[in-house]
């Protein structure tokens, strides 16, 4: 499939599968020294490709690659000093729907058995990054052979937590 | 199929297809007396229903039903000064993706023939209006059942074409 459309390298020659009783490991940056090291204690959940303009991407991919772990699983352990975005993403506001999560890239591990993606969100966003228009039809073909069902926002089960939280907030669901 | 998930009374029973070459009609708001006429001088485009909680919805309704139509098609006829965001909804801001376009909402009209709705919009935003998350599942399989697809933002074309506008508003997108 040299001709396939290129999601990310995650996935583009096939996507390993989750180790059974997996429990974490290390991430580290991409410097020739000194590099940033951060311990997940936990098996990740809801990893995705993601077509957000957000995101950090491997050079020339379409899509970044990213899940979530409880942040109490999540410990910097060396040059912590130099980190700023890539290795994980904190939400800082206890009212998200997703707080308590911090968001991380298994690729940046030297571990397998990171539970692989199990979808696409912000599929049409990667127009903004400079995909062309008329390759959309192609590019969810492919999310699709993949077994990465493509969406625009994020998956429905994830997009209805979003909704119900918001409406416990706003006292339209009671328990 | 009396015990099937409610999704809007113009899809609920069937939905009728367009008529060929059909040009437009009336619109006309509930009001016993002096109703504001608007006449639609074409056929609507995109119509769906919607989850959201922003557009109109018929009482007891978990969707409301909306298209679109080019604005120069639009033309209040009657009572014009006791509209207020019921027969149509124009889109004011000219960097908008869809400005040219009005919201209206076909079902306040006495003709047959309107293209009919094609895809379910906001899917998960209906639990911002009360709908009980256990009950997303047999939504979204109802939706399915009856030809149309549900997104939890707008269909994939439309977010395409939103992006693509954001590119080139950005210059990402030459042409």
């Amino acid at each position: 499939m040299s001709d396939a459309v290129k999601i990310h390298p995650a996935v583009d020659s096939g996507i390993a599968p989750a180790q059974p009783g997996f429990e974490g490991g290390t991430l580290s940056c991409h410097c020739a020294t000194d590099r940033v090291t951060v311990e997940i204690g936990a098996q990740v959940a809801y990893n995705h490709v993601c077509g957000c303009t957000k995101c950090w991407k491997p050079d020339g991919s379409l899509f970044s690659q990213v899940a979530v772990v409880g942040r109490d699983k999540v410990m910097v352990t060396a040059n912590g000093e130099k980190l700023k975005v890539h290795l994980y993403g904190r939400i800082e506001n206890d009212q998200h729907a997703f707080y308590g999560l911090d968001f991380v890239h298994t690729e940046l591990s030297p571990q397998t058995g990171w539970a692989p993606p199990e979808f696409a969100a912000f599929v049409s966003s990667i127009i903004e990054s400079g995909a062309r228009p008329d390759t959309m039809g192609a590019v969810r073909a492919r999310l699709n052979e993949i077994g990465l069902p493509p969406y625009d926002v994020l998956s429905p089960p994830l997009m209805d937590a979003i909704s119900t939280h918001v409406a416990r907030q706003r006292g339209v669901l009671k328990d």
